[in-house]
Order: structure tokens, then C-alpha cells, then sequence
């Protein structure tokens, strides 16, 4: 019985990391993006102000069970994916 | 022109944020139903083989605009925290 109801938790969490994957590959999409505008404007990719706000934003509305400190974590690596993904396009480019 | 494309961006990268938030707790609630069936059965919470099979779904499904192992780290920093999690209620657990 245990086992069984241990198969269905296990499919409904791969369904949801999949669901993350698209998730956060369509937030590298967005972050590219902005990425470009920056690059023609000059302006550093890095803005630790907008990070500040969007974590904040995030944490807001954290009801749980995860606490602020992983989150805040977690996030941290999912900004910093997207940092690195501005600066491979922006040395790409460099290199066209 | 483009300062409002940026807004336009942002504002869409805080929803995916919070989309990103829910489904990451959504997925630690699942966890922790794991965590307890795993506590009656007497087993071990961290399970490489179960990771690993995870990690392959998630991998075979990647078309990008991250990589393999930017995806990799990014995932295994959500199962480190999953397991923190049954961790925890394994503890409080034993404290009653």
C-alpha cells in the first residue's frame, strides 16, 4: 500500500520538475533578452539592487514548508545561471 | 523604447519567480509525504539511484537555453533541499 502511494508521490514529482525545467528555461529566455537590451545600452548585467527586490518579492510570499534561507538560496543559484547565460552571449557576441 | 521592454521583462521574469516559488514548495509538500511513509518503513531518505533517475528525466527534456550542467547543479541544490526537509520532520518527530 505504502509502496504504491511511495509511485504516484514519485510521478507527480517528476511531472513537477518538469514543470520547473520549463519554467526556468523560459526565465533564461526572458533573462537573455533582457541581456541583449543591456548589452546595446552598455549597462552591467549584474544589478544586485533588481536581485534585492526580487528576492524580496519571492520571500513575500513564501508560505512554506520551505524556509527563507533555503529559498533565498536556491534563487541566488537560479539569478546566477542567468548572470552566466548574459555574459556567454555577451562574449558570443563579441566573438561574431 | 527599451527601458520599457526592460519593465515589460521584469515584470514577467517576478511572475515566473513566484510560479518557480509555488511549484518549489509544492514539490517540498510532496517530499515530506515521502519523508514520513520512508520514517514507518525504516528506509533511507537520500536515495542516489531515485536521484540520478530524476536528474536523466529532467536532462532527456532540456532543449535550452541552459545547459546540462547548469540544469544539474540547479536541480541538485532542490533535492539537498527535499531531503533537509524530511530531515527535519525526522527530527521533530523523534522530539515529541
Amino acid at each position: 500500500m505504502s509502496n504504491e502511494r511511495l509511485d504516484e508521490l514519485r510521478a507527480k514529482i517528476d511531472e513537477l520538475n518538469l514543470q520547473l525545467l520549463k519554467l526556468i528555461n523560459e526565465r533564461g529566455r526572458l533573462v537573455q533578452e533582457i541581456g541583449k537590451i543591456k548589452d546595446a545600452q552598455g549597462t552591467y548585467f549584474y544589478d544586485p539592487v533588481r536581485e534585492r527586490k526580487m528576492l524580496d518579492l519571492i520571500l513575500e510570499h513564501n508560505d512554506g514548508p520551505f524556509e527563507t534561507a533555503t529559498l533565498k538560496h536556491i534563487f541566488k543559484e537560479i539569478f546566477k545561471a542567468g548572470l552566466e547565460l548574459q555574459e556567454d552571449d555577451h562574449r558570443k557576441a563579441l566573438l561574431v
